[in-house]
């Protein structure tokens, strides 16, 4: 194996390789981005040496991501996105039809790279519905006066550019403007540290919490979790599948990955993980 | 990174690299059988170059492969297991208080490797009850006239040692001695041709049979398949959660990974998987 030819991301004592064919586009200002045209992934967009998406299973982070927050909800009008400037998030967001998706990218770089190299918002990134700020997430709902059905953070490993979505503060401002919440929280088995610390803090601002998991073959060893969290009149955090499964068929969403088993399924907790978090 | 301290398995057009400390054990005879201490997951058990289990995440995949049939019965005495010579699957079954378990491992320089360098059957190789045969499971269920309870293949990949036991001629006799079977089935979103084949296969000689999927981060991607299969008066392949419930809780088993959330959860098959297999 050639070396320069391989793409690598390192996890404590492991490390993930994929088959390059051809970088097509690199850039380092705010964060370092990579687009590459891979040997069986399709295209994959790297931000600081960690693999973001790549075309073959980006579906199976973005459903879960989203799908899982929006079925929670019976009606989600207006939704709000932090993070996720590729637009896969906003793709599935459209799916149910809300009158407005706001999406907060901190780096124009990003949305404007992933726009013009990969293309997996399907052109959703172009919908009336949907309206881009660049800023940063964090003052943004600091500042917030307006009221959202749904928050889905759709962050990158905490760095210091997106460190400060795993703070108290930034939750609190969440729970503030939204009944219903919903983030990433990185690998429950190799960054449990992350993990740990984003249930933490969700926990304080929430007054309901669950974690979700998934197989995302392109992230660190394969799994990854998501926060779910919810509080006022929603206690939206526990599936409950006939409700779930009549939403489904009254969306009529197409998926690659997600359905309504699928989405029960994710909240059941292996022995140890349930013991990392202390619920036994 | 000195590419000579890293183990490296390839799956077309990625690979996992695994940070070796220490070559414990290597011989090659039957198979090319190598046992490693690695930096994060303990000591690691190679055959033919592919990961077959490290002592981090072994449990995830043995539990799932022993519980679920396991629990799918209300009393299983007699249990045969072909494959699996370092022991972990024996571990696993003699949780469940059975009269007898035989195992057939064709290969006995992994079984005597593995007990020397590994260990991970923590003594269950040399418990009472268990019983070690090394011959070709297709030979002893060809011949086999005695009947199990259970049958569970902890096979290799498909290969010019294990190869036969994928293909219809084994399911069958199996069927002919037990009412209920499980087999491990490759990873679904790497290896789709010997997953397809297995399914295929074992289709032809049990009347029921369901898929089950869990993660393990060191085997292909992190996603890993199994069959439930049974026929006769058993139809045990669509869990019921009450009844493995109550099971779990008579039978008082520790494990790090499987409880009965897990096991209904591992039968709820994504959208890409369901189309992969025709179901929809």
């Amino acid at each position: 194996m050639e070396p320069s030819q391989w793409f690598v991301e390192g996890y404590n004592g492991s490390a993930l390789m994929i088959k390059i064919r051809e970088t097509l586009f690199e850039k380092k200002r705010l964060q370092h981005i990579q687009i590459f045209e891979t040997e069986s992934f399709g295209k994959m967009l790297v931000l600081d040496g960690k693999i973001q998406l790549t075309e073959r299973d980006e579906a199976m982070y973005h459903e879960m991501l989203i799908h899982v927050p929006l079925f929670s909800i019976e009606n989600p009008e207006k939704i709000l996105i932090i993070g996720g400037g590729d637009g896969g998030s906003v793709r599935e967001a459209l799916k149910h039809d809300p009158a407005e998706v706001l999406l907060i990218e901190i780096d124009r770089d990003v949305y404007d790279a992933c726009k013009k190299f990969i293309g997996i918002d399907n052109g959703a990134l172009g919908d009336g519905r949907v309206s881009v700020l660049f800023e940063d997430g964090i003052d943004f709902v600091r500042n917030a006066k307006e009221k959202f059905d749904v928050i889905i953070v759709d962050g990158t490993d905490p760095n210091p550019v997106s460190g400060s979505l795993v703070m108290e503060e930034f939750y609190e401002n969440c729970r503030r403007i939204t009944d219903i919440f919903a983030t990433q929280s990185q690998s429950p088995f190799v960054q449990r540290n992350y993990f740990t610390e984003i249930i933490e803090n969700t926990k304080k601002a929430f007054e309901f919490c669950s974690v979700y998991i998934n197989y995302v073959p392109t992230y660190p060893l394969g799994l990854w979790s998501y926060v779910l969290a919810s509080g006022g009149s929603i206690k939206a955090v526990e599936p409950d599948y006939e409700v779930l499964k009549k939403r489904w068929e009254e969306r009529r969403i197409e998926t690659k990955h997600y359905n309504p088993e699928v989405h029960v399924a994710s909240f059941a907790l292996p022995e140890w993980l349930r013991k990392q978090m202390g619920e036994i």
